[in-house]
């Protein structure tokens, strides 16, 4: 199978590739009710948009989203909304030796190996575009989020070596908004933009990290055994290209602390009950603890390099290949919206599937 | 949901609590015609049993399995396996505070907030005790796997700052299976160890991180999108109670490096193409790429230690609690066959599913 | 796969084969806090209990059920529940023919094609017990709708050419409970019984229907494309061995009036929107719409009959064949408590999925 | 959930409202290499195209499908296929009291107490243009069917009591594309139509029957226990709106049957295994036995009438509703392919699902 379902109650189907017609999602199972228009979705989707800055790449595209179906007189019906944005900048150049080479660090020869031949055009499904579709419908669910109180944010965490050092509850979030790195803290901003135009005159691509933040979460969502809400959220996020790892509250450094270091100890804060830590990261046992949840992510560097690289043409012809076209020098600042998207699909719907976890739920359900 | 199903079509429900009756698994859609017996499970099993060492619980249990159903004269009918290990050493002592209070960094407080109570003995579905099911059914999966030459071995990679440095083509497997640490050198064993004995000392515990490699896997398996293969294994990993990172390849040293260094080129070797480095893990584009995959887990510390903890009871009162019971100082070596099993899981269901992937595929195969 | 899963929230999965060590189920899901003992599932693994009657086969066997995990101080935790019958009665006689030859009617010939070989000792696992799991299961389905005042209630309609008249709303529930041939009204029970005493005489078997009503299910459950309540009982109802047709409401009766006269008009009685009558059986669009639902399953006659049969050897060799062992001459009395167990499961599934379906749902829920 | 989803490996999600902007479909899993154009999908949506007979609605509409992705230098991809077809005669009239009245026999009443509210424009989701998805779907999976040798063909067996007697291996399958009511025969095809012809006069409307038969399909397909080829060919034909009963091969005439007539003995003819008679319809134990599938689907009368019907309004109040608009007499007709499409779905899915089925498939396939 193509894989490109996600969700079991809020479920959503993504198509389309770089350069074909167009890319889109079909959201199925959003519940009845939700105000929802074009533009809610498009400012989601103009935080990807390229050709924003110089460290994306300078493919123009509109990225316009339009809504096919689902929504009536202004809300959510319940039924299946799909959406679509129309390519608009293809360039129907000369692909030559794309079609028949394997580029380093992409998908060209595993789809190969998988299913016979390709669409090469512009990396066809496997280019950063197909996360068109997760962010309109991920815009969807950090709506639906909202009216719960529940707020989810994503920042570039990481670029390269420089790294922000702020305590994310103290940083602006609006510079996450206005800075093209997407990094909440305008000096690591300028610092990572020197960095990175440097790799770009060196023919050169950066990787980083990025950190998603839950906040207003209640605890009790996700489950025990193979559904935790951590190991959905990082299939989730490991889902979205180039990421390499994901670390839930503390990560790595968890393991190498003692467990009275790690245990986040509970007291009792007006009246309720509170880790006075959160080494745990939001999380126990796979379950939400009511604490901010806290996930990172490690992005690779672009594989697009403009530097020759050695590789192979699809009949085994050793080549040094140089690689033309459009690429952004690091992935992250427009993987941060895509990751908050993921992250609020994951949440919801672990949110939808908890409703029937205790029988008195239902009978109250049932029997108002 | 309890969410104790996993995989698409080699599916896995697990069950059972640590002082229950019982705990087991159904295997529902392994193939017909496997030889299977229940050494073939035993061997995995006793990888995890307790008892075997210092390092571990001193709770003693054969972890004796019986195969129930789907097994006909001495192979696999395709109808579900359904396993089975009784509890035998369940201790019915007074549960007292465990039962009314929350243990920190366990999932006492989150199962009450999702379920309204819980069964507090032993942890109930959310102690260790919960992957007898996963190895069990694991340990058939990775039979299957070794008859097409797809080998799973996992190795414990550090222990608190002990870490190996050897190169995992080149270390003893059976040290894996034979030292307490399940650690392939043994000198890092011996010192792990003496570390693992002073935090014991000191009434305290460790973290860890083990290492899973895959070898003999053909390029092609696993999807593009949501389904990629690593995003399967990242929440197949994840789902391993006290697992709070997992990496892929190079993980987050990937993220530290430029294209340059993290692109893997591709040359051709006796007429096959291969990879000259395998900084990716096997895996491009969520699909595997015929190189050895890699994937780490980083396991935070043992929360159950010795030491008094601040807590609170159910009723928001805060007291000081001190654990008694049996536990290991470190779950990292018991988790390494479980990674093992996830991570067999998840590739022979990936591979199943592969079989549809080109209508050539479909056509010679019914059309022999 | 082999397909033993069944549901998507409140989701159970079945294993055992006839003559094997066991059969179970684990039913993962069920909310947490349902009052459950093994006497709540024994009443109705009682009525589809072989041996109980001149129509059943003479195997005897207690299918005396062990709950294994998920209950504690007699609550559902919330976690799977386990539950197992062992198999006493396996008579370990010489199999000979039906080992190597094709039963007409049954599933031999076709577990072959598509497994290889098959566990052929009492018909394996495409037995009439493969339903001691969704029986067990069903039970607990029904008594967690008792609690929400919904009713499922099936009963035999027709045993070969005896048809029962009487208007299901009048005829007396516990007649279903009493009589062999599970028929709400003595004078068919005793001709039924009578005509099946003819057919075993002639060595020949029988075939039925039996209805399923549900009372008390709100309006608005189910969905509008694929998973339209209708369709998952159809399935649910289809997949239990030897039914051959369902029906909804009127059924092909429908078919064959018009539309003035199949449309069910509305009315409102005591402030409550109402249909005046009930073709639709009590769904539109694949919606409950508020009325009893309706649902009517036809068996084919047992196949396994005493006269001597043209079948074939696994080698293709055509032979005479007379079955022997013990068989009921109808399948439909001991079936309708299956087809209860199914009904029920699949609205409860449908009840839980429901909850979500409004925005207005999810708000309350989450910010009470 | 809205449910729009079907298939495991084959999936299909299908979105759109009858007076939306457009319909479609995202097909997931489609095997690589399939030569497909939008004509191949064009004449499959065109049997089911309105205004094309006196005994369809008048409504006008091209019903153009447009391919979006998925396929590339005219073969699929392996990707999603994602096909739309916009809506051009929405009459934007008046809907006034269907906005708040319930049409009885319709979806209204359900949907506003599922959702809250509705698209009550043209029936929005619940209408018949649902099904544009289905068939464009199913389209596809018939032709990959066709490239096994697998053919898959409805027609209508009857239009109230008009009933075709003809043995389906020997009517001219050209006439099912060439008659107003897609009947094999043209006697009984004149016949209909003024029976057809008759009830409009009287502004009524008629039901009746289709029947859908699989020849080439070889034995072996489909899951014993809940996944039984016939469950999930039941589950798919009663999910089509206004399908009130399904029966599998001899279906309801099976019950009334002795097991002596209703048993397909074996034979062997020309060194094949091959059943005599085929009452079981091509399934035995819901494995595919290598004869003809054979399913019969009953469909009510279309609900829109022009005569006044007694029904209430969404706040109680007791009306007299006439409907207006543009509404088939009867549903079968076009509703005939939609089955069609619905058992090419059904079968594709469990034909890639059997592919693991066996060890040494597995073995052979990837050992090559």
């Amino acid at each position: 199978m193509a894989g490109s379902t996600f969700g079991t109650i809020f479920k959503i189907t993504t198509w389309g590739e770089s350069h074909g017609k167009a890319l889109g999602v079909v959201v199925d199972g959003c519940p009845a009710g939700l105000p929802l228009c074009e533009e809610d979705i498009q400012v989601y989707l103009d935080r990807r948009k390229p050709g924003t800055s110089a460290i994306t790449t300078q493919r123009k595209e509109d990225d316009s989203i339009e809504i096919l179906s689902g929504v009536f007189e202004g809300k959510t019906t319940g039924t299946p909304i799909s959406m679509m944005v129309r390519n608009t900048s293809q360039i129907s150049k000369d692909y030559g030796n794309i079609a028949t080479s394997y580029r380093p660090g992409h998908a060209d020869y595993t789809f190969d190996q998988k299913y016979g031949f390709r669409d090469y055009r512009g990396g066809g499904r496997s280019s950063g575009r197909e996360t068109i579709g997760r962010v309109a419908a991920g815009a969807i669910a950090a709506k639906l989020l909202g009216q719960m109180g529940i707020r989810v944010q994503a920042y570039t965490r990481a670029i390269g070596p420089i790294e922000i050092s702020a305590d994310p509850a103290q940083f602006d979030a609006e510079a996450i908004l206005s800075t093209p790195t997407a990094m909440p803290d305008k000096v690591a901003n300028e610092k990572a933009l020197a960095y990175l135009e440097e790799a770009r005159q060196n023919c050169d691509s950066v990787g980083g990290c990025m950190e998603c933040l839950v906040t207003g979460l209640p605890a009790g969502i996700g489950d025990p055994v193979f559904e935790k809400l951590d190991a959905n959220l990082a299939k989730a996020i490991m889902s979205i290209g180039a990421v390499k790892a994901v670390e839930i509250g503390d990560g790595i450094e968890a393991s190498r602390h003692k467990g009275s270091e790690n245990n986040d100890p509970f007291r009792t804060a007006n009246g309720q009950i509170r880790k006075t830590t959160n080494h745990s990261g939001g999380t126990l046992g796979g379950i939400s603890d009511g604490d901010t949840l806290r996930i990172r992510a490690y992005v690779k560097p672009t594989p697009s390099i403009y530097q020759p690289q050695q590789t192979v043409t699809n009949t085994g012809e050793e080549i040094e290949l140089t690689i033309k076209g459009r690429h952004d020098p690091i992935i992250v600042p427009r993987a941060v919206v895509v990751m908050e998207c993921m992250t609020a699909l994951t949440i919801l719907d672990a949110m939808m599937i908890n409703m029937s976890a205790r029988v008195d739920y239902m009978v109250d359900f049932y029997t108002r």
